[in-house]
């Protein structure tokens, strides 16, 4: 009997063939290709859409298992999946270096004077920034040390930084100086010169960043966000850019995306927007097949898996 | 008798104590502090300009070190230095770090499409580019080995990238995957993605970087220039990218500095131009004396230097 693995987006074919060679009735197949009456066979999915939740969501459903495509699934139906005994992982991992490395080019942008440097080109202007510094003299906190905090912390260990982790619980990571748990982030947070979130979005983390958290930070301190929009209350990140609150952020996800072009954040000339890229990899299908395809063999002999499994208490 | 130690700049109090501490006949003085009379008393240079030339390069000088305050010294009169068997000594290594964060600064960012979104925000927009890479992708030719070419690819093995070096002669060099002589400069840099000049301005490598050399790069590939400007035909440079022989070029270091705001380089949308910044670095006092501070004191033994040492004859 045909099992579908139904998939948001397209994979490379020999990708396919290793699923086959899992087991030859799993079928990877597009949402477009699929007969209507072909949903009820559909036990795995890579990715979701809003579309699929009254197919796949009720109580004859055949679906076991949801594969998400991206590290953080505050998107997902977590409440239904959980009502209908659905497995879900995420692609945790699959985007660590990636961020990583955005990370260390915004920091060393920023340090060098080279972000101010490009404005002054587009005047034609020779001008150098007269604020430099060096990594190792920053205080960095980095708000979740999972697989990309971690990726990042070591890069920074090779910059002579020792950064300071926040977690859940507080405990201890390889390559941070200290780590804290969520409770002493406010503490923490008003000694640090760099600020970086990467936790994923939950109740708890909803507008963590806000008005009281801004004006908590140092005023020559920098705000960076490659986490989830949702954490950080919008309109008090502007207001704190707008009247210097804090010297300067760096944000890749926003709370409404694609940002708005007449979104007043656009006007700031103290804040780096980019458009949710920082997890994009030229190498996505091949880690997060190996992610899936490792799951898939566990999956298919006794209906577990094994690696990134999500929590759909936590959410993470 | 004061042998008087002539700097170019203010340097901080404790500097000029630890100058005495090694002989206290050694006097710190800036040129504007100094009565007509002393200059016969100067023995030590800090820096060089050009107006000390008349004053200090002839038959009875007394000077017979000077200590550059950069690591390149083409623009240091170096044929008198050697008719009146004055030694010199660079900075090289002071500047080493920062240059090789500035050069992963720029790898990253372009590598991970964040020049592209800084133009976009320029111009309010959301949109992401399609052209993401990973450092450890890239056919990097670090042309240069000394102390930032090799900082630089000491970071770039973090990123699991091992550059490929340009030296003289062609000898090993720790953290490069292979090294090749100046003679071969032109069959590695057909083949490289990015193109890194780090090499003192000298008769050997004035205009290197020419029309020939860029219609030798692949279209795809990148120039970087963090070394000497006069390395560079700037019309040369200019025309290729105009006419995307090249892909992309990051100066830092031109020809005629500062940038003229007519230059019609500061009309490309294929450059960046950062102001000759690469070098700066918080720390520039501290590592510059530690330099001069260990030479002073054999010098001040044996009129010998231990480190640092330029070849009068080579330029470097």
């Amino acid at each position: 009997m045909t099992k579908y693995i139904l998939s948001d987006r397209p994979f490379r074919e020999e990708f396919q063939a290793n699923m086959q060679a899992i087991n030859k009735e799993y079928q990877f197949v597009l949402a477009e290709d699929l007969a209507e009456k072909d949903w009820t066979d559909i036990e795995i999915t890579l990715g979701w859409k809003k579309a699929w939740n009254k197919k796949l969501l009720h109580d004859n459903t055949s679906l076991k298992w949801v594969q998400s495509i991206s590290a953080g699934v505050d998107y997902l139906p977590l409440d239904e999946f959980r009502k209908y005994n659905i497995l879900l992982t995420n692609a945790s991992g699959v985007h660590a270096q990636s961020i990583a490395d955005h990370l260390i080019a915004v920091l060393l942008m920023q340090s060098r004077g080279i972000l101010s440097a490009i404005k002054n080109q587009s005047d034609a202007k020779w001008q150098a920034s007269d604020n430099y510094s060096l990594l190792s003299d920053l205080r960095i906190l980095i708000v979740g040390t999972g697989k990309i905090g971690q990726q990042l912390a070591s890069y920074l260990n090779t910059f002579d930084n020792q950064p300071i982790g926040i977690n859940t619980s507080g405990h201890a990571v390889k390559n941070f100086a200290e780590t804290f748990s969520l409770k002493e982030l406010f503490k923490k947070a008003a000694k640090a010169d760099v600020i970086i979130n990467i936790l994923p979005l939950t109740e708890d983390t909803y507008h963590l960043y806000n008005t009281a958290f801004f004006e908590n930070m140092k005023p020559s301190a920098s705000f960076i966000n490659v986490g989830r929009g949702g954490s950080v209350a919008s309109d008090d990140l502007y207001q704190a850019l707008k009247n210097k609150v804090i010297a300067f952020a760096a944000i890749d996800v926003f709370e409404k995306e694609p940002l708005p072009s007449d979104d007043p954040f656009w006007q700031l000339d103290n804040i780096l927007i980019t458009p949710h890229i920082s997890g994009f990899t030229p190498h996505f299908q091949k880690r997060f097949m190996e992610i899936f395809l490792n799951n898939l063999a566990s999956f298919n002999q006794e209906q577990k898996v094994t690696v990134n499994q999500v929590s759909l208490d936590s959410g993470y």
